[in-house]
């Protein structure tokens, strides 16, 4: 039947498939599968594609859906309908699925509390190890994992974490109690989400325990859904390093977000960066004089304020990388351990660029020897220049408490491209200065 | 006593306290563990601290936990040791484990057969549930996971998956054969690593099957060590991104590559823009007529090529994160799609940030009407263009097989200096091309 051979395929298969066909056939594809079925396809959808189908579902499915459905992944859900939704769904559920939801959904995105789940294992102490896995064998269905299950008391405080791997090869009529690890991996539900997933990464978990402030076991974050939020993590480090997302703000996402957003977070960083190069110009325009005298000057500009822009945006990243790996903090130890293996690989990189600019700017224009030097000595200041520049940021902002990844590299190339003008400038008018003594 | 209160403790804690010590408390204090836990303090080592402390050990202790770390770690560290340590170690093995570490220690690093792991657990079809639980209770603490086991033929033919869960819920006269699904997601040893990621991470899974080109078993990877991957695929993108390392080359890191290895990689970028930008010089050069007329114009070079630039970032990273999450690829309909939305943004951005220019420019320097026309139009044009330009580069690196993610900042930002230059003097042209007509 099509019941049995829809059911034989991966719920994320399932889920890949479902949006393209009709959205009446859409419906009846998923009434032929059983509502735990349902729900785990459900899972797997697209936000919209989720919100499609929960919209053309009758009140009724909807709430024996919702009743199937991982707690994390409902509470995700019910945050993306719209209040009448939201009133008119609440009524068929039973109260303590309604009071979970609030609670899960209650969450800012940005903490942990956003990304757990509350339909976790619980084992008491006093059970023996087989009746622990009688336990779970029961309550398997209704568990996000039976893998690790959390050992509490009456009043929900964590005392320990026993893996069914633990359970199963100790002697059954062995203790939760003595065989539970006391020492346990946990995290705030208020902490920020990626701190979630440093420790699921760091310790290899399955899952995380979750506490509130008074070490009440309040949820868990799972281990697929940490990967998820990392990737998240990591695509907001490179649109904010792009400069397409406005300091702390939420992501931009090309083809879903409204254009309006679009244009304001890019717009944001545009212009802030057109006020940054006026200054660059007003700092050229005021070298009239020099460039009236030696206009090949002006077509240099160009490039050596890039380099220091370029050095500046390849040392922060890699500062920015080695703070995030834990190799360096902020720390005097750590700057001057990283100083001084940044200054000779940025003075060797200054000879290496401002030698090659010499040799070909020489040898492919008709310029004296005056000039040529100015653009080598330019080029070699604005290189080590940059690169300090971009050694020194990640620390400053660790200073102000403020994450490093949240430097944007056109806003680096931004001030380097003033701290160019005025290096070069500054040493034509050394070079050059006696043109004008007369 | 000190054996039984370090044990206590995780491995992952005790492995970040122990290269703290003086070698031989190390030696000592990793002595005092049972060995199996030895290994898994060990397996949590920065690669480095491992090679001390096997490096201090005797040939014996060695070979003690060479047989029981789990043997993607074990074949990592053997990769670490030297010709000679490798010679001195293999004899004290078994002939299987021997084979099993040259095996996976075979595979290229950026293959899934150089970050499975052999340790697995396999079920024949015609054990019956509670045979195969109790199979898996003999042989935990040999395997990586005993959560997800996969049934095999005599031929190692992967036949199904049979999680724990599956296996304890189930009748126990139950046969494997009848509990397992037969759907199974696996990869080939030979695919690349990122793509063991982006299946465990598509269907959460806790372990990703491995086979050879025959379909044969031959490993697992798990998803602890896909996150360990992610995180590696991440930074190499955000390097790339940055330009501090050369395409396609291995990662560099700040604190433990060799100063020549970050000197190279970032040479080969800054080079190749210093070519670039000599580009730029020359067409910078070539309007020395214009620029003695009209001095000021000089003075606008910097703020408009860097808007084509960080338009065009912007634009490029939207674009590689929707290509990334599979919203977009390499047909003209996705072009399309994308070109419709990005140009209304675009010409937004361009008229806005135009006008921010021509207002700031005139409130702040006595130039003429002209001068302020030329300059916001070519930040208009400036800013279509760099949009356009960062739309089309990544479906154009698609087109030529290449990773939309290796595209350079730095080098769309020089490109777009150039294009910058040519359409600035172009508009200085037609609007005070005037001045040379006499
Ligand atoms: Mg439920
Ligand atoms: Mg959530
Ligand atoms: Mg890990
Ligand atoms: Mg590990
Ligand atoms: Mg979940
Ligand atoms: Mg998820
Ligand atoms: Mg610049
Ligand atoms: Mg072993
Ligand atoms: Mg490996
Ligand atoms: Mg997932
Ligand atoms: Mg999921
Ligand atoms: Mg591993
Ligand atoms: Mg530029």
């Amino acid at each position: 039947s099509a019941r049995t051979a829809l059911a034989a395929h991966h719920p994320a298969n399932l889920a890949a498939i479902l949006p393209t066909l009709p959205l009446d056939l859409r419906l009846r594809a998923l009434a032929s599968l059983p509502v735990e079925r349902q729900a785990q396809v459900f899972g797997y959808l697209a936000p919209a594609d989720q919100l499609a189908l929960a919209r053309a579902l009758s009140r009724k499915d909807l709430g024996a859906m919702f009743a199937a459905m991982a707690h994390d992944e409902r509470a995700d859900l019910f945050k993306r309908l719209s209040e009448e939704e939201r009133e008119a769904l609440l009524p068929g559920l039973a109260q303590a699925e309604r009071e979970d939801i609030r609670k899960l959904a209650s969450y800012p995105e940005d903490r942990v509390g956003a990304v757990m789940t509350s339909d976790y294992a619980t084992l008491s102490p006093e059970l023996s190890a087989r009746e622990a896995i009688e336990q779970l064998r029961r309550e398997a269905p209704n568990r996000e994992t039976i893998y690790e299950s959390y050992v509490i008391d009456e009043s929900r405080t964590l005392l320990g974490v026993v893996s069914l791997r633990d359970l199963i090869t100790a002697a059954p009529e062995a203790k939760v109690s003595e065989i539970m690890r006391r020492e346990v991996v946990k995290v705030s539900a208020e902490a920020p989400r990626a701190e979630a997933v440093r420790l699921i990464r760091e310790y290899d978990l399955i899952a995380l325990p979750v506490v509130n402030g008074g070490e009440k076991l309040v949820g868990i974050v799972t281990a697929d859904d940490a990967m998820d939020v990392a990737d998240l993590e990591e695509s907001r480090r490179i649109q904010i390093f792009g400069g397409t997302s406005a300091l702390g703000g939420p992501d931009i996402d090309l083809m879903n977000s409204p254009l309006s957003r679009i244009f304001t977070a890019r717009f944001f960083w545009l212009a802030l960066l057109t006020v940054f190069g006026l200054a660059t110009s007003h700092l050229v325009a005021a070298q009239s004089e020099m460039l009236e005298k030696v206009l090949i000057l002006s077509a240099f500009i160009a490039p050596i304020i890039d380099m220091g822009g370029n050095t500046g945006s390849q040392t922060a990243t890699m500062v920015i990388r080695a703070m995030a790996l834990g190799q360096i903090s902020l720390r005097f130890a750590d700057f001057w351990r990283v100083f001084r293996r940044d200054l000779p690989v940025a003075l060797a990189l200054g000879l290496g660029i401002a030698a090659l600019e010499a040799v070909l700017a020489f040898t492919t224009k008709s310029i004296g020897w005056e000039v040529v030097a100015v653009v080598g000595l330019s080029m070699l200041s604005c290189t080590v220049a940059g690169s300090l520049f971009g050694l020194v940021l990640p620390f400053a902002a660790r200073a102000i408490r403020q994450d490093p990844a949240t430097l944007s590299a056109p806003v680096i190339t931004s001030i380097m491209d003033m701290l160019g003008v005025l290096i070069y400038f500054g040493i034509a008018w050394i070079f050059l200065g006696h043109l004008f003594v007369e």
